[in-house]
């Protein structure tokens, strides 16, 4: 069976991870906004470490109207804007569809299923270094390793499928059982460098090189471990260790949310903060400095919004 | 008795309150350095709302070697000059003397009363809105009222006069029978504001505006209550609250800490979070969110400390 494919949310992620079903022959559909009209004429092009390619003509849509029903749908935007995808969704879904949410941080899969009940829904963690270079235009710069796993009861076989695709595409792709425990571990790295890196307005480098940020990350480390733990979730603590040691090894580093800042973007909180915070405390559990960082993050996005507003008056 | 007094560190504190002394008629003698040359010629000016005067001549010093010894010395700089205090105070005291630190934070009596244990020590509190607004201009806009505690079993006579001589010289002044209470009551405003503003680079009404700031400000007004309470200081509970609305009354304000930042001077880190932390640590408490504060402003004073490189080195 040839599955038929929708990407939401035409960026680095999506570009990358469609194209590249795109070009192994399979059949694609590209969600697209700002850059339609070039990835129209001009299609979608992958600088890529794995070898470069560009996709033209490619099935492309500036709307989910336009687009056919999809077996799968990889949801590749940010998670602020997940207040659209019921909508979005609407004309791309059917009871026999899966949505896998390709997106950081937690409780985003539980509130799709409740949004879209008729559709099976996954989660898929990318651990890859990509970003948009241009209009239509990705540059993958290293990794590219795909987990992926399945949030619903139903969707077993088609998430099979996919990640077998995956891998014959040449995306190293794996299935998880418990997508909840590699939502947390993922955020052990998340949660610390991310806001911290907006917060202090830096980058890994230099929280790594103070020995004071150095130890709040790991302490903030040891803080979504014990609240992975909380929630039932088993981490490694010595996976704290491990990711600082792997953070010390690193190039400099804007983390995603300190893009989002520096371009004037909306921040991930909600996914990367608040509902880990959350669901840590309804287990029991208080993640005090993750919180603290929630609440400096919710200050530095509300000056934003002045600085929109400001911008749009002047 | 009349007593012999010295002013070390004439910037707004000591300009204002060395100034209401010498002007009602005491002997006051001022250690200068930057404004030395010009207040030695144009004398001190204090503009203030209780009365404007000008000081001319003016017993003032560029040299704490010039000084006599003297009775009661007013410790009016920042606690970040602190460490030069041993060499400082060393010619101008003695063992009758008494050194009053009318600055900010924990842990200061403390520190002096070990490196000079001849002298006796006390703190002061100065409730005021005072600021230089030039080479020996200070500008006292509201408030003034001073709190005196002794730190040594001995000094009390000196103290008793010294704040006689202030309350004949228009200033209000208390004696408090337990300086650590009065300190740590301080703290419970300067934890939260202090840092917060400088990491947010913001002023108070901003933070009190958005709720999870103003939300954290209280919390983290209550970790220092019960650090205090750890430490054997019973503070009322309700003294947080007090703060809070204290705050949305005031007319939007930069803390010094952040007038400090502003300037590139050092900010009062040890004082303010460190002393603070360590002491309730000690007593078996962990103030979380003030630690993780501490450790954001270090952070920020070791990346002040890269810009002055880059200043000198440019």
């Amino acid at each position: 069976m040839k599955l038929k494919y929708g990407v939401v949310g035409t960026g680095a992620l999506g570009g990358f991870y469609g194209g590249k079903l795109a070009k192994a022959g399979h059949d694609v559909h590209f969600l697209l906004r700002s850059d339609f009209e070039h990835v129209k004429e001009q299609g979608l092009k992958v600088d890529s470490v794995d070898g470069d390619f560009l996709l033209q003509p490619i099935a492309c849509y500036n709307s989910a109207q336009d687009m056919p029903v999809c077996d799968v749908v990889l949801v590749c935007m940010k998670t602020t804007g997940n207040h659209l995808l019921p909508e979005l969704l609407d004309p791309i879904i059917d009871e026999q569809s899966l949505v896998i949410l390709v997106q950081n941080g937690l409780g985003i899969e539980e509130r799709l299923a409740q949004e879209v009940p008729h559709a099976s829904v996954a989660g898929g963690i990318a651990f890859i270094c990509a970003h948009k270079v241009g209009p239509g235009h990705v540059s993958h710069l290293d990794l590219g390793r795909l987990i992926l796993g399945l949030h619903t009861s139903t969707g077993n076989e088609l998430l099979q499928q996919c990640q077998q695709d995956f891998e014959q595409a040449g995306v190293p792709a794996q299935l998880a059982e418990n997508l909840g425990y590699i939502r947390w571990q993922k955020l052990v790295w998340n949660v610390p460098f991310n806001g911290l890196a907006v917060v202090l307005n830096t980058t890994t480098d230099q929280l790594m090189k103070q020995k004071e940020t150095r130890e709040l990350a790991h302490e903030m480390m040891h803080e979504v471990i014990f609240g992975a733990k909380n929630c039932g979730y088993d981490l490694d603590p010595d996976f704290a260790d491990k990711m600082i040691r792997t953070t010390e090894k690193m190039t400099p580093y804007a983390p995603s949310m300190k893009l989002d800042f520096d371009n004037r973007r909306a921040m991930e909180i909600e996914s990367i903060y608040t509902s880990p915070v959350q669901a840590a405390r309804q287990a029991g559990f208080e993640m005090k400095k993750v919180a603290m960082l929630e609440s400096q993050l919710r200050f530095i996005a509300s000056q934003m919004e002045n600085w929109k507003i400001r911008v749009s008056e002047g």
